[in-house]
């Protein structure tokens, strides 16, 4: 990573593409700018290590990162990837304990870092920022309780469909197909339902063995669309 | 439930147990009581719905709740139980979707609504209680961060050993044994870790020949908590 001496530090500039902080003043921004660092990423970096006592908030200026947990075993457990504008690192800024996950660029990546004891005042002095950030939360909220929903009580079957049905664009209305365009890879699907790659593998076979799915070039075609919805509402759960 | 009428609605003295307004004044209580609607569930009633569109915050005046998720099959995903003086329903209070889980009455309970539009204003008048929610809500997102790394990662041994060191109390400092007292419900156990009943009894008979554990009266005692703490980190995963 590189600190940017403040010669050549990105202004206010870095902050506008932050969702978070949409609608600000050029003043606010240049305030918040100021009490930021900014530093850069190159392309596969680790920008944040689970467990560690460091409590910035991170917004993405530019690039992409991808928040993680490792396994003892080398398992990857994938939480979510996060595009430029985006903001991390919310947990332990706000509450105050370790990093729970571990946050690696994805593309080369411009991060601007805000000290937990500058994040109160802006949220106390700007009340859409903090509504934004109440709202994010919520969000990230819903989607994490799903996730432990389906890994309760979803067989790896069920789990793969949810995730497919999620990834697919419908090809047009009414119709019983829908594509995921670049088809995704078995590793990146393992490590978003928690399983292992073989697993996957297996149980794309096993859909393709049923015409549910089927390769066409590069992308994946979900070829009954509410078959596969009725066989992740209506299948037991096994263990 | 019971919807109370004005004439016998609880006033700021429902409101003081809970914990998010600790500290403002009784005007300020007053005026939340005024705009809450207060409701009585008895025990066993269903407060909240998953996928209704109610999108009220609510208090716990009195009583403690179970949010909960009920699979196709009939298997309960529990997520967390809360006490009298703790709040629940803040996803979709701020998020503005349909409800993503269902809350069940554990004991009679009185609970004060908020209806969302109250909500915002709140916050903005009161720093002290958003900041408090924030909080609250970055220490759910932690919790549930490190359930879905559980159920990804983890086989159903190591999430049985995980919640019973989480539920543990140890017996003396540096001590080899900890106990958990009154001994946890198999039910309870498989709900909390997303499994059977009957691979909970599976896994403790599994690790009482071990002589990790054993039933000792009403009380489960864990009888080596290192190498219950070494199997937790060591094992290899499994599917």
């Amino acid at each position: 990573m590189t600190h940017l001496p403040a010669s050549t530090s990105p202004t206010l500039l870095g902050l506008r593409p932050i969702r978070l902080l949409a609608g600000l003043s050029d003043e606010a921004l240049s305030d918040i700018a100021q009490a930021a660092q900014f530093t850069r990423y190159r392309r596969g970096q680790t920008i944040m290590t689970r467990e560690t006592h460091e409590r910035d908030l991170c917004l993405i200026s530019a690039g992409r990162v991808r928040v993680i947990m490792l396994a003892p075993s080398g398992r990857e457990v994938r939480f979510r990837d996060i595009q430029a504008g985006g903001v991390f690192g919310e947990i332990a800024a706000l509450d105050g304990k370790p990093r729970c996950a571990t946050v690696l660029a994805q593309e080369d990546t411009l991060i601007a870092r805000l000290a937990p004891d500058a994040l109160g005042p802006l949220l106390q002095r700007h009340w859409p920022v903090c509504e934004r950030l109440l709202r994010g939360l919520a969000s990230a909220m819903r989607d994490l309780t799903d996730r432990v929903y389906e890994l309760s009580a979803l067989n790896v079957q069920q789990r793969l469909i949810a995730e497919l049905l999620r990834q697919a664009t419908p090809a047009h209305d009414g119709e019983a197909r829908a594509w995921i365009d670049p088809a995704p890879r078995h590793t990146d699907l393992a490590a978003t339902i928690g399983t292992s790659r073989e697993q996957v593998s297996r149980e794309l076979a096993a859909l393709a063995r049923d015409g549910l799915v089927q390769r066409d070039d590069d992308r994946l075609c979900l070829t009954l669309v509410d078959r596969l919805s009725d066989r992740l509402a209506g299948l037991a759960t096994t263990d």
